[in-house]
């Protein structure tokens, strides 16, 4: 494991645990980037030989996700990041006066803020559920099932909880919805934020419509490279909203919109982290398979939750062990803005959350016990 | 010139002229992004320290750009492109059915498709204006006057022609329009794709609303930075669409919109790039002032557009002296797409353009007369 670490130059000076945040890129990463960025100015920059090297760079990142995702790269748009995936599903539907949209009370403030501001412009009613509540008790499919309405168009909800690390039941989900007798199909936005490159993934079985991510927190690629999985029966009833050269196709004379989910992806990007994101989820391939991945993360966060649990003073918001790498807790006294800051200084890092209040450490694949440990003690001591 | 010229990796091995496709990045910006990614990484990646240092970043950035263009930082949002600028501001405007959109008949095909799709979902027709026919004949500000109507609420042209190369008249544009008796304010959507880094600007005195560029074209910088330039009157008339955690302002605890451009930026985007700019355009001052680079600019193609003038069987769309660093041509037999592809394959690089069917070569302030003379000489060969 400290061969593979030794990859990761961000974790040579510090204990990290904000794998939720930023993932610490790889040296393969950059070393990409840096051979894409000469690719290109040796080619070009621009001509001929290099808009098809971009082209097949694009191509080749979009199937490099498709293939963790479990689908097929006709249905990924490369993003800059979750937010514009879930900006592009929000504004694309045919919204009405009097449509509702469901939103789950753990979302992120900034695909709130969007949601807002379609319901102002279109006349949207959000209907919120309570799912922050159901991390300890309560099933969260029952919950949906009972807030859906007949003008409900839309449900919009995380696959893992950004703030209590809660793992969503998404294919239980996804077919309550689906039963549920809506005047026209309730499609589902999930914020994958926190799940791509943490679980391992079959969207294909989900029946998920619109599955948002970015490379740059799990996936450990550079930040600024992300995407938005369309299920291919969604396509043709999400409308592109921000549109540019990319969405279109210059083989047909009228350049129509591309038939796929390119349609989505607007114009000109930092293509050299493509390589990048390539390269880093290849270092993560090297180490083990997406589900020996997970079951790590899973496991290390189960070390650490069972290890905060010895901490007087502190109290994890996760009665039972952790099914993701997220692992959130509150402290009994004092500010946890302060705690956070002071642990930084300490080479720990980690991160407050607002809603609900409580301080968050992630654990990778490659988070050491020792790391955990010397956290744990540090926090004992501090907190008492 | 040649020491300058060395800075430029991407001009070792070719004589280049697709400026305005992408600029040819200094070896200085990449040497700024190598490092930037690096501290991010020492750093953090995710943290306090990083936090900020990327809102510094951010800050530094949105200034270089603001001193450029002759504006305050807090006009400027950045922006993966120009199309995703000119995409903030077709959307944010408060569209009527029946409302009026006055086009230029020279815009880029991405931005038409956004306009079009705007069209079929709010009931705006679009006024086309026939501007290419200008560049040797008429007067812009008339015509555009001309086809100004109660319901235009906003006209959307270029300031330098990415087809012919033609340098709009803006201030007197802006005033002609500005001038009209309309209903509503009419807004002025300035796509600066090849302006931004040629012309000498002094944004603040033209009267324009919203001015879309990027960084990878005239700046050299990296693909993927741009901006958008939001005139302080306009900010109240321009609600942001896609939005994010940048688009808020965290120091209130109900999280409102930022109070100026920063609103239309989303979420997280590739920060070691925007080190990567300013580096570039430094690079520049370095060589020269703005009003410097932009008469050598011209001087250049100048002298690429007399010297074409000797070639027979190559006519220039420009009946005179070029005002950018833009020259078009046509050939009178043979296929354009062909001999673009020859010459790139004999290291010239130029691209073509399919309305008005012309090949389009561009001079920098670092292009060699040199240069010039080896491609007319090859055009000559092949021509005839």
């Amino acid at each position: 494991m400290n061969t593979h670490r030794h990859q990761f130059p961000a974790l040579t000076n510090k204990a990290y645990f904000n794998y939720g945040g930023q993932g610490p890129m790889p040296q393969a990463a950059l070393a990409a980037i840096v051979a894409a960025y000469e690719q290109i100015q040796t080619m070009g920059p621009f001509g001929l030989k290099t808009s098809a090297l971009v082209t097949h760079e694009s191509n080749l990142t979009r199937q490099a996700i498709a293939t963790e995702l479990g689908v097929t790269a006709r249905s990924i748009a490369l993003t800059e990041n979750v937010t514009a995936g879930c900006n592009i599903a929000l504004w694309g539907l045919n919204w009405q006066p009097g449509d509702r949209l469901l939103l789950s009370d753990c979302e992120h403030p900034g695909v709130i803020a969007s949601i807002n501001e379609i319901c102002r412009r279109f006349g949207v009613i959000v209907d919120l559920f309570p799912l922050q509540a159901t991390l300890n008790t309560g099933d969260p499919v029952a919950i949906i099932a009972t807030h859906l309405q007949p003008r409900t168009r839309l449900v919009v909800l995380s696959h893992v909880l950004w703030n209590t690390g809660q793992v969503l039941p998404l294919a239980e989900i996804a077919a309550a919805i689906h039963q549920y007798p809506a005047a026209q199909p309730i499609r589902i936005l999930v914020d994958a934020a926190q799940s791509v490159g943490l679980l391992p993934l079959n969207l294909a079985e989900l029946g998920i419509d619109f599955y948002a991510f970015t490379g740059h927190k799990w996936w450990c690629g550079p930040e600024g490279v992300g995407g938005l999985y369309i299920h291919p029966d969604a396509l043709a009833s999400l409308d592109p909203t921000f549109i540019g050269w990319r969405s279109l196709d210059y083989s047909q004379p009228d350049l129509p919109l591309v038939d796929d989910a390119r349609r989505y992806e607007v114009a000109t990007s930092a293509y050299p982290l493509y390589a990048g994101l390539r390269a880093a989820i290849a270092t993560h391939q090297a180490w083990g398979n997406a589900i020996d991945r997970a079951a790590k993360i899973v496991e290390l966060a189960t070390y650490l939750w069972e290890q905060l649990q010895q901490v007087s003073g502190l109290k994890c918001l996760n009665n039972s062990a952790p099914r993701s790498g997220l692992v959130s807790f509150q402290i009994e006294a004092g500010d946890r803005a302060k705690l956070v800051q002071s642990l930084e200084s300490q080479h720990f890092y980690l991160r407050t959350i607002v809603d609900p209040e409580c301080i968050r450490a992630c654990t990778h694949y490659f988070t050491t016990t020792t790391e955990i440990d010397e956290l744990v003690q540090c926090l004992g001591k501090m907190i008492n």
